[in-house]
């Protein structure tokens, strides 16, 4: 009986081990793939910050070019 | 003997199994972590997103604008 | 004989000079038409140059704001 | 006594013809002279077209680029 007993604890807990284990099993998967898409949103992040800043400096020749040209009606303006 | 031997299975299976929820729990504290960073990313994403798309009507706006400027030089060009 | 030959100069001199005020009267109408037109052409030319000086101050104005809608989209990168 | 009567009048008619084809003289100058600065403000006038069209096309080129550019910001928004 206390040989039973004891067999079905061992087999309680194992069953228990067996389950804890896949657990951690699926929370590992799922944590990874979390960083897989953390790192991924990070790296599209970077390329959209680039690309906003490259048109911020496209941007700045263009106010740069318009203020020229002001400038340049100005003058026309001044020398008629 | 087997009755210690038992005990000893028994006291490993518990001491594994232990170590097991306690990873599975450092796990769930890690991916809630990390799920909140996503939450609060995706809202500060959406946030840039609607800031950007405003600037990007005061653009369309002020481009409106100099057009209808354009187009007025233009007309003071034509009726002179 | 005589005085035939001073009427005949006389008559002479006096064609002459109606011929001449005539010439002088068409002379003044045109310079006084040239005047007139010079008078125009000098407003519209400052009216030209008013509308074109208001025309400037718009672009400025849209200038600096398109400026300002610069450092805004500029702040918004850096705080991303 | 008549006999110089006639020279009286040829000599005051002479003098008028003198004085108006003096007359004469100043307003063909006074009308070259603004001949000519018609002509010159005419050409000043067409220079000034000339330039202000020049530009008029420089700035539809700027309007032209900073639509694109506010094209390309808008993709990158959509595209994000």
């Amino acid at each position: 009986e206390s040989a039973n007993e004891f067999q079905s604890q061992k087999d309680s807990l194992t069953q228990k081990l067996q389950d804890t284990e896949s657990m951690n099993q699926a929370l590992e998967a799922r944590l990874s793939e979390l960083e897989q898409r953390m790192r991924s949103n990070q790296r599209e992040r970077e390329a959209f910050r680039h690309s906003l800043r490259s048109l911020l400096q496209l941007l700045d020749g263009k106010l740069f070019e318009l203020t020229e040209l002001r400038d340049a009606l100005g003058k026309l303006l001044e020398s008629s």
